[in-house]
């Protein structure tokens, strides 16, 4: 298995770092890809997936904390969601916005690289569509601590 | 006949499960697939479509009380929806949304699975575009009651 | 020349048998094709285009009065408009909002087939694009009286 | 050169001929097409392309002054564009909106065909991408005065 | 390697020119294609990759200062996104906004001319997705100076 790393200069702490060593221990090979914002990990993303053979790719933003940024990176989302579906392959799509933590920069990282690490995690079990399985409808999260399943027949 | 499962383990109850269960007496063969969350359905589906050889997937999201989660419901049906577009298949989309019972977790679990529970016998009826038709107009819902038909000639 | 009807069972009125009746002299052969709601329209069309061998669709849809609502609108004008430009084909895209009468479903219903009914007579002269040149630039309308034309040159 | 123009019944003026006025001298070939509303502008774009072999189009769209009419202009907008990049073909998107000059007849006109006019100059020269390069950076308008270059070196 | 750049006569700074100049020195082929708004700039990048065979494409567009000028932006951002999956290769957006210095046309041009310097070097460096990597997670700006890393471990 090859995982694509695809991270960006526009973030303010290393995420793709946080997001390989969670990987070190896991046997697969590696490709990193670094762009100037969250709306070139499209195109870095198909790249990864057609000519570097990267059979999955976790890419990695940051949005700034302006109205404009959010609109990049609702722009960015579509752009990764449509080269999922041309190439049939999965881009995990791992966002920090600055809005979760507004002024806190510490906090901000925090986030940002939890949730990275968390995502590289499920790269690892989301291959064939069976590994979460178990943890289907469990309430879990990125970044945050897990909401949790709610109890239904009591 | 060939029906995928796509569910995420963001959702907070199983409805995946829920899905299957109402597909039980049915003569179709199933195969699931379980994301982290729900912008990972669109590339699930196309996977489900193209190399699983399902001829339909029901697609189930939980979409989360913030604002961000609304933008991530919208990015995932534009998603799911070019996925149909581009293989000419059904994907059901079948959301919850929390804003639909605030606070009310109960509730969420209740609306969530019987709009799951329909969506899956719909899917059992929509394969050739005919199997519905008797009940076109007839202000179907699902996860509420029906809104029924106005009458319109007197 | 074949025309795809494509319909929903969340109307609450049988938007497709007004259309079918509106082209009931005319020398067409019809395909009708029912789905639970209007973000499954995009796949039963390009299915309709496609296996069916139509040469236009018209999607029918109601929109309820909800904020969700309207963004599944959206969300399925999107995807109509995708399969038009895959496919190179039109789809009438033929929608009733309840907005346009809150709370009042006669009026409901008299909009909503008034422009099912008039977007069908649509379909049969625009095939080559040369059918509506007459009435281009002349305020038309569909659900409602016609604007008219603005006298520009006095 | 064959540019293909796509007009609509829903405009109140014939913006059509208002462009091919502006193209009379030139030895071009013009192909027209004219569909219900500017939804429909992108299946007819592609067809004019696709079927009837045009280089270029000049779609033209007229916007009526509600919310429901701007929307349709944004989905409208995304299918063209769509169009574009599938076909690698331009089409010129000219739409005048009511919301520029609301409730006044008179100018609606004028800018409406002021537009149209300006953009078939435009689609005369913008084929191999370097006819307007002269104009790059000059602030040009159309349906307006140019607001012109800013004075950056002093 | 061979850069396209693409601009419009929109603008109000010649913002290819500043990028051209920030090229001069390098080993690349440049390629320039002017098209009158920012919308045009999804075709002409495509035209750019598949007829003139650049590698990578710099698009510059200047937004203007009212709501339906943001749209356009968005509607573009989405369709050199598209672009950019279809074809599988970097589109560089470059984009100012009249809001970032509303009023002040010398800071107007400032910024947009910085950002379009700062992309162009940012276009040499990009090509195979390791020449960025020692800027990863620096908090790089283009038009503003750079935010900056946080410091994460202390």
């Amino acid at each position: 298995m090859k995982i694509g790393i695809a991270d960006t200069t526009f973030a303010r702490v290393d995420m793709a770092a946080e997001a390989i060593d969670a990987l070190r221990s896991a046997t697969v090979e590696l490709s990193r890809y670094t762009v100037p914002g969250m709306k070139d990990l499209p195109a870095a993303s198909v790249r990864l997936l057609r000519e570097q053979g990267c059979d999955l790719v976790i890419a990695l933003g940051w949005v700034g904390g302006k109205d404009i940024d959010e609109r990049c990176a609702h722009e960015a989302n579509i752009g990764l969601i449509m080269a999922e579906v041309q190439e049939g392959k999965h881009i995990l799509k791992v966002f920090f916005h600055e809005s979760e933590a507004p002024g806190d920069e510490r906090r901000q990282a925090e986030i940002a690289l939890d949730r990275a690490r968390k995502h590289a995690l499920n790269a690892l079990l989301l291959r064939d569509g069976t590994g979460l399985t178990p943890f289907a409808g469990q309430g879990r999260r990125q970044g945050y601590p897990d909401a949790g399943a709610i109890e239904v027949r009591p």
